[in-house]
């Protein structure tokens, strides 16, 4: 069953590692079939180099393996979370890809500071708050999620697919599972910039409200004309 | 038509990400027939995996398409631009690349810091003013040219074949696309150092006003003698 | 003899160089047989590209050459006083990887600042003493393995498999040279990552005790459920 | 003539390229034959994948062209003064690698924060002083060799076969070519370490001059007993 997925959500883990954003079995991605309610992803503690097709794991929105004989990621909970609070969401990523795992630590927000952010994300990257004591002791993964969602109460999942998780590493989001590691190679690559920035000009200023609304609205929405 | 130009511009296109410059689909660029007045530019959206020199897109001077079947680059219109103010130009590139994007978000001109500084730009590599909101409302990809022109006024484009647009990232140009790409790259070296200069010694000197000249006229002008 | 112990160092010191934590022939590994008391190391200065199993130096617990043609690694000693000290260690590292090295030359320990420090190291990694005048001047390389076995008189080497020697470059161990390999490029990630923390959040604060307690756990005792 | 220190010339040119030393053409590489008085050094601006033995060029000590067709490295001059002050140095090499250029832009000398430095370098790694205009506008490539060799007036050149040109960039030398780029390549990474050292502790200690001087005589001297 859903085949097709399973090759999307392989080629979509495998690109992670091309990309460079993952060491070891670190990592993982995967797809929703909205339709049907279910969601393949990467099985848990498989090698890349040996990963294949029929090793994605098909779950229900509970979490139920529906199909597959190898245990679901780890982090399937909060994979599950976003899908169900974040309904066009079509593929979700996580990785800890160096700098944006350091903004994460740091827990501080990403600031937009250029085009190369506002083309992508229509604001700050967001930190979540530091889980509690007793949100680690309970259902750590799902209330990994929580913590995202709660994060979003006020933000638009669809202009900023991404979150950084405090003292832990990024999440990234797509219309598919490719589009979520396209998302999170660029919320990679935007975490080094910024740092770097802050270090040139510790008071570098974020983009005005204007160049964020071009950028962002010429790759997204109706009258989208991009493509450099 | 300017099967030759379209060959050149593919292969700088190209060159851009074996060196490292580019990620995704960003950067681009071009090449122009100065006889002609035609412009060769990359295609919008096309993996670079897959161009082809015949999907370079042929404009004039005004950006009107002349031969191609694809949309040209999304930042056409400052390439055109920079042709038209600096007429020794016969190459533009634009990258994201990330460390001299970085000097771009921080707004910081790059000082002249060493003999690999000056032996292609003579002087800071210089930064443009923010955009206005009426700018970046308007025409915005000519309007960056023109904030880059601005910054040329008293500037010599032939001397410091690159800029930071301030938000943004940079720009290089040089005798043909393939200069240009090579300009690119040193920039973003130059850019990585001058980065860590200042981390080491917050109060590094620039070069002196004979080095600079030492350096630049020994790659420029009728005494030129260089070759490392 | 210990055809397959060697087998296995060999493929543990290549990929070292894979991973990119050794220049030039920097960097040793080495792997114990407990049941015999012998221990299989990287032979000195033979270029890894040309490195054979047959290369190997087995010794006994004394540093004695029971087979082997070469000279066992300078750092035989370091390693023979692990195994020594630490009872379930398998395997050892020693690299000059870059980021760890210069916490190493820095002298502090690596905090942990996130999930990912803690899924391999249950606090931070700890920092050595200096090495007296009369320690180096003495037998040095078995003295760098007392600085260290001094400093884990405290602390438990299974849960914090690895170390920085002040002045000097990281150690890290596993069950077996495998694991040891794992747990270096483990170290020398987080090592990076908590420079890049602290440089954009110089108050960065440790993750808590619960999140070590949840993360560490979920990959070590009896309710390991571990695999991304 | 001299056919087997042309292919070592080459060869050690081209490793200067795997190691990630040189961009574009910049960086070179020179041999001693000092029976006869000749250096052979790399030609000046021809690429380096089209780079061949008999491209090398054959000088005199006062540059005078013996054999070649093509023009020496513009740097010639340094390397000559090098070879004639510093009797026991047989290779030279001249980059602009990153790290190492920008202490050489700070103009600040690499303190020996680590073994991997003392290894190598028998203390700080110097820089000279910046050059006056005086000597810029004379001959400049042989006063930068000058301003080496009077930084080394008190300094041992075997036991600290590396400089940094203030404003400029690294040299390093070694008993032959080959030898020049190990070094080369060591003083690339103390760079980037020693710059992560400050980065993580400003106050970082250099080390010991018992730990210098065991490091350096176990590699080097009558006693030396090195090999990882």
């Amino acid at each position: 069953m859903l085949e097709r997925l399973k090759e999307e959500v392989l080629a979509a883990n495998l690109d992670l590692v091309k990309h460079g954003l993952v060491i070891h079995t670190w990592g993982n991605c995967s797809g929703i079939d909205r339709e049907q309610g279910l969601v393949v992803i990467k099985p848990s503690g498989v090698p890349y180099s040996e990963m294949r097709a029929e090793d994605m794991v098909v779950t229900d929105m509970d979490g139920e393996i529906v199909e597959g004989s190898k245990k679901p990621s780890s982090d399937l909970g909060t994979h599950l979370l976003l899908y169900t609070a974040f309904e066009n969401v079509g593929g979700v990523v996580h990785t800890h890809s160096e700098y944006a795992t350091a903004w994460s630590q740091a827990a501080r927000p990403i600031p937009p500071f250029g085009t190369t952010h506002a083309d992508y994300f229509y604001g700050a990257i967001p930190v979540t708050e530091e889980l509690s004591t007793f949100e680690i002791k309970g259902d750590y993964v799902h209330n990994t999620g929580l913590a995202i969602t709660r994060r979003f109460r006020t933000l638009d999942p669809d202009a900023i697919p991404g979150v950084l998780v405090a003292g832990h590493a990024p999440f990234a989001w797509g219309t598919d599972a490719h589009d979520a590691v396209h998302n999170a190679v660029v919320l990679e690559a935007v975490a080094k910039m910024a740092w770097v920035t802050l270090q040139i000009n510790p008071n570098a200023k974020q983009v005005s409200q204007s160049l964020l609304d071009r950028h962002y609205f010429r790759k997204h929405g109706e009258n989208a004309t991009y493509g450099q």
